[in-house]
């Protein structure tokens, strides 16, 4: 294989330093690629011969972002809903159900088309892995073709027939959790790596405590692991479930008690913050802060979502925790890239590190705190996926 | 000249209708360019033959973004300035003096392509007017230059040499605003069309209501047109300062009175919002509802500059708008395009109607709404300048 050198670096952030803000930005640095891992990090003077050179021109480098939530599987517009939420209306989870039929009546190659736009439109912004659930579909075949297409997009597939309890089950939730954990499970399995649920014991379409722990032990016992939308609308068990059931990662936890950020800073699971439903919903912003300060691993994720936020920016995401939920710019990029990895369980992104693989964004500025300082600019790109320049 | 016929409009937004919040959105419409101006809008069933077509594949469009307040000409990097802000550092104007050090310390031909690639990238996000305000440079030599720069890349030049008063006359105030009315103004008027003020008694580094008074009085003598900075850290004399002069517009107006409000309403001055500013130095938004319901003509601008907001997102501004200030969707697409016309006294742009110059953007949506539906995703970006395709 042959190798290349990125020179010309004005700011590398390796994300790849101990210390919860430590993101390891540093100038003079140069970095070799090889076989589409990272091979070299260090001192430009130092640089090992590679066989082609690439020039940055004195821009920012930072791992990819890893967008560890979205859904991207959906048919369908709902702006006009948006719009009723921005004058007034509150959400509560019941518009789900729109989008579940324009799913429905989706072909699967126009379902394959609009996940492939989108994922575009993330990595023309930066983000280089990206998980994605289902949800939309609702029934044993529509679930198991979205993650079926999801699965030709990325590694990082999410099962969630638990999104919400849909329209024809409304006088039978159990029949549907069942359904969820029986037929609709066995479909979804081989083409997911995780199982996920709406734990929402404020909203009439989402589930109880008691009917998430289900949904996540049968994941389990599927070979499946877990992780939780937790916390979003209201107080509510699903912290408490995921830092229990040794989720990766707890999604929202926009409510949270003392006791719920005891229990995350006391586990290996992962708070992962979704500033942009906040701001696309008119609720108050999760307090990062004290999740930090208490010493709670965080992530920031997109929710890209047809719903809540229609968001596929992590800029963003960035510029809304700086401003809106009392994180340091570096606290704020550290959640887009380890923090994200670190929801997924792995390893082997996120940081820029000897072995870790050579998944690269790149900023048009001198160094990372522009992403806060120059909200809403598309200063963001991918440079490199598995080593191949964009 | 030829003309080219624009086809697969998904959606028209021609912002040519009367009413505060009608903005003239259809689809089926076509639209004929010719020798840069629009020359014709209608249904797409009736459309004149054309030279030349150019399918939209469905995009939205709509006039393209007249941004009426930025400060382009500068050299320097704030960002750290930016980040000690976010954690607690209050604005008060003092940072403008870390721009004004940089400004005066390049070449000529390093600020020209500074301010090049300012505006190609507002370009690429839709915006096809831009108001450039000098203010960096606070002395002769270097306002008459940031003027000169500023023309060879727009007619909508401003002096604001009264933007703060510069540190060498820290014990002469009087003393630099006879510079600014005499000396300076005389270099700067023959490349301005317009003269401005930061008239903010709350800051000891910008100009009370009299100062304020003095130089607007000495543009309008040697020719120029008035706006004014105005109420943006706490309440003072601008609005009424701006009303009664006959300003064409008055921008921030963050903090204001009802007498300012009512005297908005009884007069023709437009009311200029920067909500970028209010997002990156932490500050109250200004409620657009109040002055919309009063029936001020308001419009929307980025405000583009390195201390208080280093965001050139127009589509930014109108996520926020609609997110914090109470605007619909339809006001906030009116005050990026007709609103920002007015508050120039432009009626050749802003709007898509017969004569019209034909600047439009383009957005990568099926509709209008997603430019606040989408925030942070980029959207949106220049079709047409003056009638040639980008």
């Amino acid at each position: 294989m042959s190798s290349t050198l990125l020179t010309g670096i004005g700011e590398l952030v390796t994300c790849d330093e101990d210390g919860q803000a430590a993101i390891g930005a540093r100038s003079g640095q140069t970095v070799v690629v090889e076989d589409g891992l990272v091979a070299w990090v260090g001192d430009a003077t130092q640089a090992p011969a590679a066989d082609a050179r690439h020039d940055l021109g004195g821009r920012t480098v930072l791992p990819g972002f890893v967008d560890s939530h979205s859904h991207l599987v959906f048919d369908g517009d709902r702006s006009e809903e948006f719009v009723a939420r921005m004058t007034g209306a509150r959400y509560d989870g019941g518009g789900i159900g729109n989008s579940v039929n324009a799913t429905r009546g989706a072909s699967d190659a126009e379902l394959d088309r609009l996940v492939g736009i989108r994922l575009d439109e993330m990595r023309r912004q930066g983000t280089t892995t990206v998980e994605i659930k289902g949800g939309y579909g609702l029934d044993v075949a529509n679930e198991a073709r979205s993650l079926r297409i999801a699965r030709r997009h990325t590694s990082e597939t999410t099962f969630l027939g638990a999104h919400v309890v849909p329209a024809e089950f409304t006088d039978d939730r159990a029949g549907y959790v069942e359904l969820v954990t029986g037929e609709m499970l066995e479909a979804c399995a081989p083409h997911a790596r995780w199982i996920d649920v709406f734990c929402e014991p404020n909203s009439s379409h989402a589930f109880t405590g008691e009917e998430s722990r289900t949904v996540l032990e049968a994941g389990r016992a599927a070979g499946l692991e877990l992780r939780v939308h937790g916390n979003q609308i209201g107080h509510g068990p699903g912290v408490q479930l995921a830092v229990e059931l040794g989720a990766a990662s707890v999604d929202h936890c926009t409510f949270l008690s003392e006791a719920d950020v005891d229990a995350l800073a006391n586990s290996s699971t992962v708070a992962t913050l979704l500033p942009g439903v906040e701001f696309s919903t008119k609720s108050p912003y999760p307090d990062a802060r004290a999740l930090l300060d208490a010493g709670v691993h965080v992530a920031l994720a997109s929710d890209c979502n047809p719903g809540t936020c229609y968001s596929s920016s992590i800029p963003f995401c960035i510029a809304l925790a700086v401003r809106e939920m009392g994180m340091t710019p570096s606290e704020a990029v550290l959640a887009v890239t380890r923090g994200g990895a670190a929801a997924l369980r792995r390893e082997d992104i996120g940081r820029i590190t000897v072995g870790a693989r050579a998944d690269l964004a790149v900023l048009d500025a001198p160094n990372h705190l522009h992403l806060s300082y120059r909200p809403g600019v598309p200063i963001a790109s991918t440079l490199m996926l598995e080593g191949v320049l964009l």
